[in-house]
């Protein structure tokens, strides 16, 4: 019998191929209709906040805005209201929910500032509060952790992304998607069985970097969610910056290190870490940084740079369903957490 | 014979006492000769992130600005150029060397952004790259962990905070911090024996909100640096979406929860914790807090919320030199870290 968590993982591709057809013609008018504005504010919790992370890369580097990401309890906890002027407020929540998320968007009515929901029920809270929603489309998701909404939030934030750049090319990548997710998810077979060394791992850092920072944050969380293992993301470059001290022979160290812009960067910690001998678990679709894993998880079908986010999670939610698996694990229903978490 | 370490640890209210001898004026000054400005980016790595997370706490709520954390890779790996219209650019750094902090701030001035460097080196690239230098008046930081460096940094951001918000009050509070660092200190004394305990500690969750989630991440890199732990830093909203878990019986976690707006959801969260019969490390000056402990580490002196940052990390400190000592570390020069780390 199979799990809720599976079939979730599974029914990425047609996930993805829905959102895209009923989505990206939305989004344009959305875009066309926004007044102007001079920086993006991001307000999520969760896998929605890794979702933010993504964004924060890919409209920064492909439509050129900065992007802050909100801290809610400015105005929940210390009833503050900072001036939004020249902020577009984006509100990204699964359930559309949390209250302290939804606070944000008001605030940002209230100063007149434009808003965008994002959410995979267009009859939440949150998208009563936006001036545009965009819905994800994904079904109702049952398993506690968040796998088909976390990838259709990435493939929102990414055509916002080649929308604002006005790329044809990046328009047909992103149409790609879903055939990319089908290939990666059956090039994923063997991670079942490469599962089980990871029975009695209490603790992994997980590195990533730009596009890809936002997976380190995903994994990490998957990670802890299904197998209440500690588990800290880290950039690169600030793991050079102190944690790297952490390091030593044998140590568990997961890094998303696909083909692209960070490659050299990510490739030459992955050396110094493999010095150190420490136990690396590598997401690449790059053969000579595979060859430096003690467990490679390869990406069989590369995918640009920027979408690659969208593929080298899928590895990471298989490891972390199967290690949960071998332990015994409930997967749909971990403990102490609910599907829809409320906070201020 | 004493550490480096020990040595700047036990200095901080000096140099908290120096820094506001030289720098409230020169603030006061800077603040007045800005143009005007729409929200603030923060460039910063390490420790001093840390801090400019405080400062994305402080300058929202007493200064009604947005802070946004800037992403250096997307112009250093990336090559691309987000516009910063509307946007004051800060960049921290001890050392003032980090090519990708200097990266940013020079493209601001490329873009005609005004630009501010918080550095303990006058001389230092990050200086010359700026509109404005407040240095930190530290003194040469001889140990590897940041500390004294780091109290100074957030002194900097409070500063900031209150000259903008142009209040008296906090004016005074600020001259009172040298005093408040020098009480913390002495009602530490009891720590170098609570430590022995978490001689085999191999990883910990650490959890602050508001202006004291700067504090987790702070703690959490002071452990990671000394005792190379792998620790975890979150916000008790983010902890409750997903992380939490993690915890069951006797599991670590660390909270910082003083007095203040964020005192309920913080006492709410360790309470749930001990149902869950988890360990608490809990650095507080509320005595009801500190009886949820197992290991209380008090704030003998009670501080204004939004200074409380500057007091509650010294405990912290405290407790991963001294945990470090234990284990027969060498806390001045941990394995694997310079002092200074240059990243693209």
């Amino acid at each position: 019998m199979t799990t809720q968590l599976e079939q979730e993982i599974m029914s990425q591709p047609e996930t993805i191929a829905r959102l895209l057809d009923h989505e990206v013609q939305h989004i344009k008018k959305i875009v066309e209709s926004l007044p102007p504005f001079q920086y993006i504010l991001i307000a999520a919790r969760g896998s929605s906040d890794n979702a933010g992370i993504y964004a924060q890369y890919a409209w920064s580097t492909m439509a050129g805005y900065q992007v802050a990401m909100a801290t809610p309890s400015v105005q929940t906890l210390y009833h503050t209201s900072p001036r939004m002027t020249g902020a577009l407020v984006v509100g990204i929540s699964q359930s559309g929910q949390s209250p302290d998320i939804v606070a944000v968007l008001d605030e940002a009515k209230r100063q007149g500032r434009p808003t965008i929901a994002v959410t995979n029920d267009g009859t939440s809270p949150l998208a009563k509060a936006a001036d545009h929603v965009v819905e994800l489309h994904a079904g109702v998701e049952k398993s506690v952790a968040a796998t088909k909404t976390y990838t259709a939030q990435l493939a929102v934030m990414a055509i916002f992304a080649a929308v604002w750049s006005a790329s044809e090319q990046r328009m047909t990548e992103l149409h790609q998607l879903p055939e990319l997710l089908e290939a990666t998810l059956q090039g994923s077979a063997s991670i079942r069985q490469k599962a089980e060394r990871y029975r009695y791992l209490s603790y992994c850092s997980v590195i990533g970097r730009g596009y890809n920072y936002a997976t380190a944050f995903e994994l990490a969380l998957k990670l802890k969610e299904l197998n209440y293992i500690i588990t800290t993301p880290y950039s690169s470059a600030d793991f050079r910056h102190g944690p790297i001290a952490t390091i030593d022979e044998g140590e568990p160290v997961a890094l998303i290190l696909p083909d692209g812009a960070v490659l050299d960067d990510m490739f030459d910690l992955a050396r110094t870490l493999k010095e150190r001998r420490a136990e690396l678990l590598i997401i690449s679709d790059n053969a000579s940084a595979l060859e430096l894993a003690t467990t490679p998880l390869p990406l069989v079908r590369p995918a640009a740079e920027w979408l690659s986010p969208l593929s080298a999670i899928i590895p990471g939610q298989l490891l972390a369903m199967y290690t949960a698996m071998s332990r015994g694990y409930q997967v749909d229903t971990p403990r102490g957490l609910n599907k829809v978490t409320l906070t201020k």
